[in-house]
């Protein structure tokens, strides 16, 4: 937001939570792509601009609808200033510092639980996997980013799934050292390792 | 089941379904591991022998109560009888004969559907890994078995949520010797790679 709008209060909170509770509506049943701010606005009863105003691009609203502890985009950018060398390692340790921090897991913990449930899978789809993961892929400069970027996403689900959704163990009270240790090599793989190129997609 | 029962009916559908509604009720808030045969038949009103006449072990009776379109245990036997060299390969080759079955794709999304769900979770973790996946481990004879069969599991599960729940591409549509090469290697790696000796527990 502008330095104009700084001085300010941050809108209505009425205003605000309309336009997120209309945001969030549209982006579960028509995903991200689906959805336009004219939309959202419409639906909220406000003005497109003051969409914008208040939060910036459509995806920032998406990232702002899902109420994160942390802006994902932030702490993963932090992960691909340093090019994809590591960035398998780098990826995972940034991941367990934000789900390993107990102040952080309930919400990040509510939120998996609801992109999981039926009605959430559209925005776990069109929304997380583009708006969050697309531009860590592009940052990374990395070839064949989409496909590389779902590879990373199946197997940081299926952890996800098994270390604090079910808290399987030995997964579930395995220190982060040894979290990193699995499982970044697998990610770097993805990142960086070959792929089948004959069978490749288009 | 033994000879004698195979020359009659197997058992009364009334009787078979309250064993099996009961069994499902029970497994799923309190495990398999807590859940005695002796309660399932108290609570479908009949003799726990008629349980074990009917479906034969605990573990037998939770995968009946699952209602898969094929037994996995069985067809996961075939994946140990060859050993771990290339395990992981054939693996995922066996695991996409079942999920690319366009008759089986049906049953195995609902049954992952109700697994993921909040209250299926007991199911997956206490039923599914320990008596599907636990003598998977075993009998490739691998040592850590629980540890490695785990991060098997959050590969698998992983790759079920992107190819098939949300269908993602380009996994959903990628052909099976695409997902084979990918996959491959990372399931191998986690059955007899090397793992992190100094964090493991214990």
């Amino acid at each position: 937001v502008t330095t104009a709008a700084r001085g300010r209060r941050p809108g209505s909170p009425d205003t605000r939570a309309a336009i997120l509770g209309a945001a969030r509506a549209l982006f579960a049943t028509g995903g991200v792509s689906g959805t336009s701010v004219r939309a959202i606005a419409a639906k909220a009863g406000v003005d497109p601009a003051l969409v914008h105003h208040y939060f910036g691009t459509k995806d920032d609203l998406f990232v702002a609808a899902l109420a994160l502890p942390v802006d994902p985009r932030e702490v993963l950018g932090r992960v691909a200033e340093e090019g994809p060398d590591g960035a398998g390692e780098r990826l995972v340790r940034t991941f367990l510092s934000v789900w390993d921090d107990p102040d952080l897991q309930l919400p990040l913990l509510a939120l998996a639980r609801s992109l999981l449930d039926p009605s959430g899978r559209e925005l776990l789809r069109d929304g997380f996997l583009e708006v969050v993961l697309g531009p860590l892929g592009d940052a990374l400069g990395i070839d064949e980013p989409e496909l590389r970027m779902r590879l990373v996403a199946s197997q940081v689900l299926g952890l996800i799934m098994m270390r604090y959704l079910l808290a399987a163990e030995p997964l579930a009270s395995m220190p982060a050292e040894g979290i990193v240790a699995v499982y970044g090599p697998t990610l770097q793989r993805y990142l960086t390792g070959p792929l089948p190129q004959d069978v490749l997609p288009r």
